[in-house]
């Protein structure tokens, strides 16, 4: 077999604010790979099936040396984040070729790994898509369902607020692209939180900034829905709060909206401040409503709670969704060739409408009718 | 017996942002007292022996109206604070004459109390003085003693970081004045907190206003110490950090160094904020902090963690202070009619240097020549 294009995107420039699709990163086509031939040393050749992008990437485009949690991207190098892969040839003989690998995985199509340390096995199931799999039963949905496990200390009767995002759409929006059939799926952690906070008996204040959004998120369960381009978010919560537990994507205003209307003994989940990745952190002004109100404010950072939660995780999640217990929309996109857009539209929170791909329920027609999972109204 | 003066000291005006000695709160003389026949309807008369003036004071000079953990100061009425009082006269057959209690009493030098709720029966310990019990064993030793078995989850070989004041000397400094004997006393929660991270086996990295506060803080066993206004805390902490508990007084940009510079599961202990009491909160740009690193931040209210802990605090914390193994700090000062100054003082974080009754060591002669408490080099 003659060696074909293995197409990347590459991290080509640091962005000075918002990332440029085509120049902090670019779609590459220069690489060849032989898929037969290609030595791989003892590892196994993956092609890349389904591949999530995520808000925490914006923070990856940095300086080497700005050191954060997660390791920056490596200029003139392939971007890699959270996606499913199939293993087409393997040396190691625990690995057998066919076989589905979770984790994180450059942008490209065909991948020579030396091992599948740090990777986690997938079962094919024929009722979900592998695009679940990097949202809501993926990293994603472990954010929300580990960091709710972990820090709400959610009891019957209280009250739980949810926000998606000041000035975006979403702050944990999540297209995802899959690379054959072509989609790019936007998974919210943010509804995973809702359905999670319903379950366990609390009233469920959700607020976003599109009406279509709003809409969604009360058809999931949440009980008081409203949009914060159009109401005021502190009238809101001072009128249905206070406020036992906040799950914060946004941080800034929305976060000290939180703060002054919090209830004594409070609890705050930090799982991302996307009002500040691109343009500037906002200042938070009210901290002093921590030692005011006893409030206990939780930074969630999934891979420290993989440990402890990954079992029950993948015992119940991707079960629920399944059955439709839990609900999720999705947006889907087309091909490594659509990142570098993709990226820009999850830190800009906009919706991708253009050419009729983003739906809503983000199901294929086909999905839909098996009634399984969620989409617009079912 | 003739009536004679209850002096107290009333709130009588809204301070705009310090308060004014004087002028927000007065000296008041016009009420008098007869102790022998004042009626007591069943209830108790007692006599103030020490009050404590502290820095959530400032907090309570508020309007009605606007809500805070703690009420509002009621506008010609007493203030009140935390003291240690003895019982003159009893008609509740469970409470005898000639007894101390530990509480909230309002700042006049007899009160008539309907019942004892929610006060404390303390016994008197000889090589104790009452100061102790609204000091290092009342409320601001408590509050370090509580906050920290609750919240720092303490390692032993991690790193502390514990600060005080932020343009203030002190963010927990404690006056007090004791009725008879005329003093006021300085205590703080924070030099508590220095002795209970080294019990734990903690490196403390300590900052102060002062090179005489600084020096007290090595004295009782902080492994780096430093004058904040002398040198950048962010440097100090990117040497000596990162670090894994915070202990905040302060907010604003110190809170902001300490996020900066905080380890991955670092603990941020939130007691207080005093950098915005008087001038307007600062704010805070490194929120995102939290869940870039997995951090919590743990709001601090003493009262909501008596009930678990106040057993074990009365068990060990007077003992170690006999004993001098805790060592403290305290400011001593004269009478009701010096309380104006002192909450004001206590705000602006200036040491009460005028008629030498200051001394860090904060024991008269006597009781220093015991060895059982600290001062100033022993």
């Amino acid at each position: 077999m003659a060696p074909i294009t293995n197409a990347r995107v590459l991290f080509a420039a640091i962005p000075k604010d918002f990332p440029i699709p085509g120049e902090t990163t670019v779609y590459d086509t220069s690489q060849k790979i032989d898929l037969e031939t290609v030595p791989l040393n003892g590892g196994l050749l993956i092609k890349t099936l389904v591949l999530s992008i995520d808000p925490y990437m914006r923070g990856r485009m940095r300086a080497a040396e700005e050191k954060s949690y997660a390791d920056a991207f490596i200029l003139g190098a392939p971007i890699d984040g959270y996606g499913v892969c199939v293993i087409l040839r393997s040396e190691n003989p625990e690995v057998a070729a066919g076989r589905y690998l979770y984790g994180i995985f450059p942008h490209q199509q065909y991948t020579v790994l030396p091992s599948i340390e740090g990777l986690t096995f997938l079962e094919k199931d024929p009722k979900l898509p592998w695009t679940v799999f990097v949202g809501a039963a993926g990293m994603p949905g472990k954010t929300a369902f580990m960091g709710w496990k972990e820090f709400s200390r959610a009891k019957k009767g209280e009250t739980a607020f949810i926000s998606t995002g000041a000035g975006v759409r979403s702050a944990r929006m999540h297209p995802i692209y899959v690379q054959e059939s072509i989609e790019l799926r936007d998974v919210l952690v943010d509804s995973m939180v809702i359905q999670l906070a319903k379950r366990d008996g609390l009233k469920v204040i959700a607020c976003a900034g599109s009406d279509e959004k709003v809409k969604f998120m009360r058809e999931i369960g949440a009980d008081v829905v409203f949009n914060y381009k159009m109401m005021d978010t502190r009238e809101v919560l001072a009128r249905e709060g206070p406020i036992d537990v906040y799950w914060d994507n946004v941080g800034g205003k929305m976060l000290d909206a939180a703060l002054e209307h919090a209830a004594i003994n409070g609890r705050i989940l930090e799982c991302g401040t996307i009002s500040g990745y691109n343009t500037g952190y906002e200042p938070v002004m009210n901290i002093h409503q921590t030692w005011a109100k006893s409030l206990t404010i939780s930074g969630i950072l999934v891979f420290h709670l993989q440990d402890k939660y990954e079992k029950e995780f993948y015992a119940t999640i991707p079960q629920a969704i399944a059955t439709g217990e839990i609900k999720y929309t999705e947006e889907i996109s087309q091909g490594l060739k659509s990142v570098g857009d993709a990226i820009l539209r999850v830190q800009q929170g906009k919706e991708h409408r253009e050419g009729g791909d983003h739906r809503l329920g983000g199901m294929t027609s086909a999905r839909v009718a098996d009634g399984k999972k969620c989409s617009k109204g079912n």
